[in-house]
């Protein structure tokens, strides 16, 4: 008998299936949620299905958005001259946090990975070629994970994008700020110091 | 502009209201739920809905139950002589893991903490001490955390069931098997030497 009931094994099994989420924390925060008002444990129910039901992308940078077009896109403030290609609506957020980029974006909801058979095909890039060769485009900022597969991406989105005549960017590499010179891997450092600039 | 659009925010926020989740960890678990089939994340908030539904609790041990009964009370080969005291629903998988154990349990539903307001009225005491008065109970095992508040829980209850007649026993304290005695904290240390035994 493992102790359980059977509607909580339930609700232990759906928070287990999330990622980084192990049996030990799913029954944790299953058990919260059985402690929690009963209102407010509903809440969550119906803000899933919302969630799911609200699903739709915008009709300009395929980020996830409520209407046709994404309060970004929406946002007459915005310049479009610059898009900011990144891999995934969650790095829309991290972005906005920094205060610098003032342009829009677009999503490309993975990136290439032959490896995982995820081709260009099965990305948001046509859509984001039909962007840069309508609109007045001017700098196309590659935002993709510095991996390797966000490396491999951001190549061949600059190779795709070059006959527009548009500038295509990449976010720095180096050396993280606060971070220690001692515990940075060499990839890192070597880029670091490809990319020194002069200090005065 | 915070990036993400109104229904999704409204996931994160329910993600992050649940103990040990950060906004970051909320915002990865919500994107999961929007990047699932449609069908396993409605099944998870109909989990929610059906698991708070189905919120009795047993009429004998006081567990989170889907029926009268939970399925180790109403199982007639489970000794009726031995009740194990737990603090919460989810320490009884932790025990039944063991195998070792063969009674019933008793859930309390919290401790006594006195900064906190708890005392011994706000837990399920009541109903153990009917049991303990009406069933042939020999052995009440305090099976409460080896913290401040789960040992003044197991003297309270031992001062309050001794009357009855019954044996009542505490976990063992001592060293974590597979553990560094290098790391062990003094208390522990002192447990240990306390409750040692003879080899041979």
């Amino acid at each position: 008998m493992n102790g359980h009931s059977g509607s909580v094994l339930r609700l232990i099994d759906c928070f287990a299936r999330l990622p980084g989420i192990g049996r030990k924390t799913a029954s944790r925060l299953a058990y919260h949620l059985l402690r929690m008002e009963e209102e407010e444990a509903l809440a969550f129910a119906r803000a899933i299905v919302e969630a799911r039901q609200n699903l739709h992308y915008c009709l300009c940078c395929q980020t996830i958005s409520d209407g046709e077009y994404c309060p970004i896109c929406a946002d007459g403030a915005r310049s479009g001259s610059e898009i900011c290609v990144v891999e995934r609506p969650r790095d829309i957020p991290a972005i906005e946090k920094t205060r610098e980029f003032h342009g829009r974006y677009h999503v490309l909801h993975g990136l290439i990975s032959p490896l995982d058979g995820i081709g260009p095909e099965e990305l948001r890039i046509k859509q984001l070629v039909e962007r840069v060769g309508q609109e007045g485009v001017e700098e196309v900022i590659m935002a993709t994970n510095p991996t390797v597969e966000g490396e491999a991406t951001a190549l061949y989105l600059a190779r795709l994008l070059k006959p527009f005549g548009v500038r295509v960017t990449r976010l720095a590499f180096g050396l993280p700020v606060g971070g220690d010179l001692e515990y940075a891997d060499e990839v890192t450092l070597t880029r670091a110091l490809e990319g020194r600039r002069d200090i005065l």
